[in-house]
């Protein structure tokens, strides 16, 4: 390893403008030294990216960045997590300057707009991935699990679902729209997720389970369920769709479908017992999040799908939306 | 991504025997919850190895798993730091059990030696790379850091010298020995370090500054000068060499400079007050490492090399030590 060259990608992290009282060393030494509030978890994710797997090899760094760095940060407001630091390996073919300052301006932007802090990593030679570990902090006892779900909480989620899975269409040049503000805005809603920090923290005294949405609403839902030991209902009529994808996709069938599959969405899908369902309103509205009531949970380990209190049989292809 | 094959990966990861009372939540939610013990700072550190930059494709996995862990462990040994947890990104081609189970064998029988939990990680499908984040605990103010070398404090390291860059000479076939139980010794040196954990907590009250050895001693040591802003007189002679370095390499001046250059070692090298010598030496008879006075920290900022008092101006010429 050209150790000089990798140096210099080291200095391109040294440009950040968070700087953190917990962090007493960062940067620089063996270890970074890192102090955790008393009475205070720490709460700890790991996420890698890798071209050619999740991102392509033409795309913008900056987005690149984003969507690493917010994809890790969701699983700590799945928690309830307050973020902290994060530490970044990124593994490269060539140090690339252009490539570099894209990247660290992306990155960057989001970490100082959460006051997170790159504490550490490790610059290497070979095919370009990068992997994240995020740290936060929860109050002790407090954090949002997968496994507290019980029969009778309500089922919610954030935001709305399907846009990126459309965008992602759009980008994979599945699907195409005559309306480049319509396409751009569903690429951005793939590109650049916002994860529900606020939100998240907000329902640690409220819901019993939570999680972010990654690999699609039915999917990861069915981690909650299998945590937690039931099963749920979801009234597919209840998920929220935005006025995009609603425009992008006129079919309202297909739209709903892609609701329950889209991955990357990075919303939060909970459950309220229901004596916090007004607690939710109310939170969801100091926030301003959106929060929309999608189910119940029913004893079981299934999710059964209904329109108008009937059963609903559709089968759902997670990847394979967009196949004839 | 296939995930259900990936999701076979994270099984083989859940077959540890480490279970650690300040890990509340380990994997198989959105994040791990952790407990810092009051009074302790936390120190992280990230290394990625990548095929071949870091490990050659057919490299046994349990000696890949071992340098991965072992060298990450070893920046906590630098910080006198006591390992805790370690969260794991594994990215591979394809999920290849033959090669997990081989890999898992190695990681979590060094993980068990040092009660080092996995707390989390991710698995992702692509190149072939490893990147591991490991947490330890410090005594609030007692990390031994890079920056507190001063004029006058002594220069030492643990262990021998030298014998990783021979095992890796014999290893690219850059060099040849008829002894294959020799052969066999150096190349477990370089496949096998073990991290300096308990010297480095014993020096926590003795050093003025610490790192490890993983570029080479002159390159290290630099570190060490820069960010304490002096400088230092190593004696060449009093390098130790172990005594089948010595039997590989004949040439005694040969063998003391790929001691200067060799990386990997993961040794540490450590500055003390002149006052901390003798706690030195009874230190480390405890501890059972041998550690060595090789020189003292001078006014300036290189690293000059003497023999019988005299300056030598070698050559050194980093990883090229078996060009001709």
């Amino acid at each position: 390893m050209a150790t000089n060259e990798f140096d210099l990608i080291a200095r391109y992290f040294s440009q950040q403008a968070v700087s953190r009282k917990d962090v007493p060393l960062a940067i620089g030494d063996d270890c970074a030294l890192l102090e955790v509030p008393s009475g205070s978890q720490l709460a700890v994710s790991t996420d890698s990216l890798v071209c050619g797997t999740h991102f392509l090899p033409d795309a913008d760094p900056a987005l690149v960045a984003h969507k690493a760095l917010a994809s890790n940060l969701s699983d700590l407001a799945a928690m309830g997590a307050t973020p902290a630091w994060v530490s970044l390996a990124l593994t490269m073919p060539e140090p690339d300057e252009t490539w570099l300052a894209r990247f660290c301006e992306g990155f960057f932007a989001l970490a100082e707009y959460y006051q997170v802090q790159l504490v550490g990593g490790d610059t290497t030679k070979g095919p370009l991935s990068i992997t994240l570990t995020v740290h936060g902090f929860v109050p002790q006892g407090q954090a949002l699990t997968r496994s507290g779900a019980k029969v009778g909480d309500w089922v919610y989620v954030t935001g709305n679902l399907g846009d990126s899975a459309a965008g992602l269409a759009l980008l994979l040049n599945q699907q195409h729209s005559d309306d480049a503000q319509l396409a751009a805005t569903l690429l951005s809603r793939h590109y650049e997720p916002q994860p529900r920090i606020l939100a998240g923290q907000a329902l640690r005294d409220i819901a019993s389970a939570a999680l972010d949405i990654s690999d699609g609403l039915i999917s990861d839902l069915g981690h909650i369920l299998k945590r937690s030991g039931v099963g749920a209902e979801l009234d597919v009529d209840a998920l929220p769709l935005s006025p995009e994808l609603c425009q992008f996709m006129p079919d309202r069938d297909k739209a709903l479908q892609l609701a329950l599959t889209s991955g990357e969405e990075y919303e939060l899908c909970f459950t309220v017992p229901a004596q916090n369902r007004g607690a939710v309103d109310t939170t969801m509205a100091h926030t301003g999040v959106k929060a929309t009531c999608i189910g119940q949970i029913r004893a079981g380990s299934a999710v059964s799908l209904v329109r108008d209190g009937q059963p609903l049989d559709w089968q759902l292809h997670g990847y394979d939306h967009f196949a004839e």
